[in-house]
């Protein structure tokens, strides 16, 4: 695009929205008087350069040029945008924005990140007042969508459209707060969630971290996907949310919270509350509001279980206690079970079939449990070789469903010296899904080179060859693809 | 296990419960008066059964037996687990447990559901306090892994820990909440946030799908992970905790939130705050942190995307405003560019190695934006037929990491009739990554058997097969596995 953002203020925020800026095509010029600027917005950008190009199933455009500046009137010089970032001073941000509108395109947006004061504190003396607008980002910016955008009457429509048509350009969700508020909308939570929890350390009831476990491992994982008002629809049941309002609303008038300046639960107020939650989430039924919530919560679940970390420890943990000992069964004149589990809801696509990149997956899980079986474990793995996929050839028999239990069964075709050959069927019950036959090679992770297993892996690999060796091969063993 | 579950008052909380228990291998005993409690906990049941399994990648116990039943008594007969979900009446709750102690083994838990009351107030009058303990989860329950635990001193040790390894069982995160007070601790957030939001809608600043954006969009993605404390330690940078309360601690007095009654920020506090959050995360620098904020971020975004939901609906629009047309190209003698991407962060083990499955999640891809260039597109698939897998061959020929630009071109070996048989080739710049050689059918959705495409496929398709015969047959094209 060549489009030019100016950011005043690094820092972690204004770090974030040069990273944005730049990743998403534009040329990104920064002020900072900060001699520290350019290394502490490097850190921020080598993180955004490792998240958020793979984001996007397409290519971004070709990152912008980054260019540091002595001058505010150099920084600004073009700009399209002009993102201040400054200390949260506001004589400091009405001196940034008298210089700034001294040399920028009268037609630039200046927009600042400040959440603690209303945009029509900022446009206060300024020579042009309707040029300066609140684009309020969350950390880290360069991944999470939302920015409240808070105009004053003195931003004309035109201009504000235009600033929201740039944020969603650069893969934000202009959230436009049409009234000025202290702390726009998002911080009053914030600040409202901050409060009561220093209440809770201070009275000794609970610890940082089990306020976080409180938060992560319960409503967090609501409030990712559907925020709070539609998350309490479905809580209302069938009767929606006015029937949550009335079954909750006596909770208002207890102490269940410190905070106790509450709004009178009028009929206006429930009206309102009811009114707009049907706007929003009328067109779902409830049922289909329960459907679209599971399947999210099991994607952020298992998502956060390949990182091991928060609510997905707790499921891999769980996963590990099922398992118990892993070892090769005492009878090896049938093919191994390597993989027994249910299709998840996140393998499907919206008609419920399995993907087809997840029979590769659950084949993988296959060849990772026989590794196991022969004596290539993490221990193993960590002396300095492991298995490396060489080649793979998928059949697809029939199809699957979410829900389906479904079953791999693993013939080891050859196992000796470096090279592991396997073939793998996949069941619902007695139905064949799929088969996977995986060439596999030993290797050095030093040298990423191939090289003979030592006896903790040559000597049970070698048994469970031979004894497979007396197996008929399977269907479909050796066939290149469409040849039958 | 064999281990049987009474659950006395059904619903969407008490279905939850029997849900759980049912699906983590216990025999589940109902008792609710209410005739429709059969119909309704079958739905709770249905939602959990198509959800909870697929959750764990290892099988399940099988699942329990779940009976109905006319009396309390008959209901507890055996129980070790007794879960109480009746409705939020505190004399209704102390007579269920009297009945339920009158026939229940003494060594049995019996757990209430209630947020609105603390331990002391249903133990009150009991037979046997000592096994009478709040067990408050979070809806859906057979989902989310919160569950407060809140003993009395009238509960013993023992006691206390044979409850929390129950749940720890059933996959649930027992949160041991040390001292009893009114809403426990993740409703006082609840609450907080629930009156800071009423009155936002009754002074009109933001409606109910306003308010849930700006919580889905932005905050609740970093608490779906890592909660209140983790996050700010992060924002705090590498002064950590500290840093972050004295920065931000003036706003505690200003008028943030209608919600006023604020603590007061002593030095004592702070050190409390401080400590506290270096025992929970002090193992972390801030830069590792961020990095796994980041990962999980992605995750739950590229997950949320999946499922065409919240922030990841506005990733995959964004994608599609990127991507823009798309077309054959007009120059028809070089294979097709089809996936020009990122590699993504949750596409990578531990090492940042691109997975094997993700291998075919590119090639899958490539086959997606292929059928589309042929005219299988949107449209030509919702009249009734599509192009299915039926074989694949890939070949691992170099390693890729996270953030590798990655490009497959594709060339069709054959596009005739109801075969279409192509070549994907995968690079790095210049270095070859991987091939994939996919064979499709084209077939009828309704009969799910092969059949000949019509022309608005079969024409486009033959001219890109044409123009492609002409290329050398690619390295690798026919191989079966393991034949060089």
């Amino acid at each position: 695009m060549g489009q030019v953002a100016a950011i005043i203020g690094g820092g972690v925020i204004g770090g974030g929205w040069a990273a944005r800026f730049l990743l998403m095509g534009w040329d990104v010029r920064v002020f900072d008087p900060d001699t520290e600027a350019e290394r502490k917005i490097g850190e921020v950008i080598a993180n955004a350069r490792r998240s958020l190009p793979g984001l996007s199933d397409v290519a971004l455009p070709p990152e912008g040029a980054l260019s540091f500046h002595d001058t505010m009137s150099d920084a600004v010089a073009g700009a399209v945008w002009i993102q201040e970032s400054v200390p949260e001073r506001l004589e400091l941000k009405r001196k940034v924005y008298q210089t700034v509108q001294e040399h920028c395109d009268p037609a630039a947006v200046i927009a600042s990140s400040t959440s603690g004061f209303k945009p029509s504190e900022l446009q206060g003396c300024a020579t042009r007042p309707e040029q300066i607008v609140v684009a309020h980002p969350f950390n880290p910016v360069y991944l999470l969508p939302l920015v409240e955008l808070v105009p004053t009457d003195k931003n004309p429509v035109v201009f504000v459209q235009q600033a929201k048509d740039i944020l969603t350009d650069i893969g934000m969700y202009p959230l436009h707060v049409r009234a000025e508020i202290d702390a726009h909308i998002a911080d009053r939570f914030l600040e409202a969630v901050w409060r009561e929890a220093l209440w809770l350390i201070k009275d000794g009831i609970a610890t940082t971290e089990e306020i976080d476990n409180a938060i992560r491992y319960g409503f967090g994982l609501r409030w990712a996907q559907m925020g709070l008002f539609e998350t309490y629809r479905i809580a209302g049941g069938e009767a929606g949310m006015r029937h949550f309002i009335e079954q909750f609303g006596p909770c208002l008038e207890w102490p269940w919270t410190k905070l106790m300046d509450v709004p009178e639960l009028t009929d206006d107020l429930i009206d309102q509350v009811a009114g707009q939650s049907d706007a929003q989430s009328g067109h779902l039924s409830i049922r289909e509001l329960e459907r679209a919530r599971d399947n999210n919560l099991v994607t952020i679940l298992r998502g956060l279980k390949t990182q091991d970390w928060g609510a997905g420890a707790l499921l891999k943990a769980h996963d590990a206690r099922l398992t118990g000992q892993i070892a090769l069964p005492d009878d090896l004149t049938q093919p191994i079970v390597t993989v027994e589990r249910v299709v998840p809801l996140d393998w499907t696509d919206y008609n419920g079939h399995m993907n087809e990149a997840k029979y590769l997956q659950a084949f993988g899980d296959a060849t990772d449990r026989m590794m196991w079986l022969v004596g290539c474990d993490t221990d193993y793995i960590a002396s300095g070789s492991s298995f490396f996929t060489a080649e793979t050839h998928i059949r697809h028999l029939d199809e699957v469903h979410a829900g389906a239990m479904i079953r791999v069964e693993t013939q080891v075709l050859q196992g000796e010296g470096k090279k592991m050959h396997l073939f793998h069927r996949m069941f619902e019950g007695d139905r064949e899904l799929a088969t996977g036959e995986h060439f596999l090679l030993h290797v050095s992770l030093e040298t990423r080179r191939a090289c003979d297993p030592d006896d903790r892996v040559a000597v049970p690999l070698g048994r469970v060859a031979a004894a497979h060796a007396a197996l008929p091969r399977p269907d479909g063993a050796g066939a290149a693809v469409g040849v039958r």
